[in-house]
């Protein structure tokens, strides 16, 4: 049988995610690979930890990655914290959240919900209330919605959770990365993310920190993981080099560990800087074509950004039309936002100055053959916000 | 802070797996990545599909890879077919037979175990009385144990349980690709692998097929999989392009895809052929040096290979010497098998006559150096054997 070659289309990925990987990082997943055993495999894993706990904002030595995609890391988190007997408290307003509240059921704790429409966030004084009624054994919130577009401060809702005794578990699939996590600062006890996204390496694995604190309520656990796979007292004997547990990997650990070095060579504060700009000079456009935002801008999730729809428009043709004849790849809303909003990623190494103006081209060229009339000039709006940011830094 | 280059050491990997990875593979693990739901996206899963198939020995619809490492399979198996208030059979003389029956544990089913001695296999008669006596739903059995360098043959085991009314999960972690599995021929409903050993990929993804009998048998579930991840119904509709799931791993389905190409190339015949004669090979020359295999030759899994470790030397010193002398890898056995056999894999793209060649010489060199004398020149006894096995292809 004949050979086809893996000739892979060229995309710009601006979806949600997976976002653009730097050559390096391919470079770094072609590397030969060594057993899940060899010395050198430990470093690796040591060099993930390192880097990792100043992306999260943690100290936690029990930061890894999981062998799996973003849902393995959140599976990795319901499983390990929830069982059967124990009572979840989980903050909805989005897809990721009410995925989190299936994997609860799944485990036969009993469930309570906090639900707000898709697009909202939750104040401090509902999360509050909602914590001290239910006095869970845990609480879990997302911080960036990759459904919806919104950042859920967690402030509140951690220091309502810890008065109340729970641990709080934290989606941060969408924003490590890509904007300040804090996990310690905001008292965060796991949170779990992808590599896909604002770590800009390919997918298929899940970073996770677990503090002190929720370690302990590990080691009080009453019944075993039903997962050995995601048994994070397995893993840890495994990446400690204390015991064999899977065989990890290795091409995507590599992968990773230049992921995260570019990030450090970055310095996170430039990154997190450099994609508020580029996310800002995106909405400025999108906003002189005359579309509006679906979220606030104080709820803003900067990486994740979800334009509404113009009435009368197909958003499958046009997002048809931007990777049929751009080759650039967004995602539409889906649930309740089906058909409103558009979901546009411009994070990890994916949010520069060129992908942005690129990007709003390709929009208003496809919204026009729709038969929509941008109102004003987005590219632009943007130039003239770049133009602006950089006069801004120049005068300190 | 500075950046230190990823430069991992060149290793032979010859331990159980991971093994040697082709080229071609790391090209095609460093192509760029498309998006999770992009129509290439599924073209790539539709061909690792119709790839697996004649590995698996099977027409099995419901071929698929699971985004994870052959554990994740191996629990893939488990928690889907599964469940609490369920008997499950599982056939233990290694590791990963005790390894299932723990998942069966967790799952919270009633479990019972045949147990034989590491490194022996269970017979037709013994196959067909634990099971008329257990009347299980479910029946387990390690096809090719790591652990132990045996295989299992399932044929009777299929028979019994499908009498029984029960369901048949396979493991063939180490069997796929570098023997028959014959999934189909055999019976067996639910069979998963790894990338990593005999499909000569990076570990990272596992292969797992499941027959109609079985999805039946899913439909009929009475509770939900606890897992979400591995849920197969849900997976079943991402890869069919009906739902979102998780966000696959790109770059790892790329690279199966290409180990899978390599294969279908090369024909399964001439791979198994090929594997087998470098097994013989490595066989003749260990024997030469007065070494002893650990399962006598009717059980032997071809690719995993387990010389006894002589009397008075310390395992862990050779295999020390391979990895800092010679930079390769070889395993030692575990469990009972701890100090007594070396864990040797001649595997995948890894078995060729020179990494044999290359091996025992290795081998006779770090063993006279911990002061155990050979009783006879292993490499020249394999060359012998290479002389013969040409001869008799010649001879046709």
């Amino acid at each position: 049988m004949e050979h086809s070659l893996l000739q892979p289309p060229k995309r710009l990925l601006m979806g949600p995610g997976p976002s653009p990987v730097e050559p390096r990082v391919y470079q770094a997943l072609a590397k030969p690979i060594v057993g899940h055993l060899d010395p050198y495999f430990f470093e690796v894993a040591g060099d993930i930890r390192r880097l990792l706990q100043p992306v999260f904002g943690t100290a936690n030595e029990y930061t890894l990655a999981i062998s799996g995609t973003g849902t393995a890391g959140m599976e990795t988190a319901v499983s390990n914290f929830v069982e059967a007997g124990m009572t979840a408290a989980v903050f909805s307003n989005g897809y990721f959240c009410e995925r989190i509240a299936e994997m609860i059921r799944r485990q036969g704790a009993s469930l309570k919900r906090l639900a707000k429409p898709w697009g909202e966030a939750f104040s401090d004084g509902e999360a509050r209330d909602f914590i001290a009624a239910e006095k869970p054994h845990v609480v879990a919130f997302v911080h960036g919605e990759t459904s919806t577009g919104v950042l859920q401060n967690g402030k509140a809702i951690c220091e309502a959770a810890h008065q109340a005794g729970a641990l709080v578990i934290a989606d941060v699939v969408t924003s490590l990365g890509n904007v300040p996590v804090n996990v310690d600062e905001t008292g965060i006890d796991i949170a779990y993310s992808c590599s896909q996204k604002g770590l800009a390496c390919p997918p298929g694995l899940a970073p996770l920190t677990v503090s002190p604190r929720a370690l302990e309520a590990l080691r009080a656990r009453k019944s075993s993981n039903r997962s050995f796979y995601l048994d994070l007292t397995l893993l840890n004997d495994y990446l400690s080099g204390r015991r064999y547990h899977h065989t990890a990997p290795i091409s995507m650990c590599y992968a990773l560990r230049e992921a995260l070095s570019i990030i450090e060579e970055e310095g996170l504060e430039n990154r997190f800087r450099r994609i508020h700009t580029n996310h800002r000079a995106f909405v400025a456009g999108i906003e002189a074509m005359g579309l509006s935002m679906l979220v606030p801008e104080a709820l803003r999730l900067r990486p994740l950004n979800t334009p509404c729809v113009p009435a009368g428009i197909d958003d499958a043709k046009v997002r048809q039309r931007l990777l049929n004849e751009r080759g650039i790849e967004i995602l539409g809303g889906f649930g309740p936002l089906a058909g409103k909003v558009f979901r546009i990623g411009i994070m990890g190494a994916g949010s520069t100055e060129e992908n942005v103006l690129l990007l709003l081209d390709a929009l208003d060229d496809a919204l026009r053959k729709e038969g929509w009339r941008p109102r004003a000039d987005a590219r632009g709006a943007a130039e003239a916000f770049y133009g602006k940011a950089a006069q801004a830094a120049v005068n300190g």
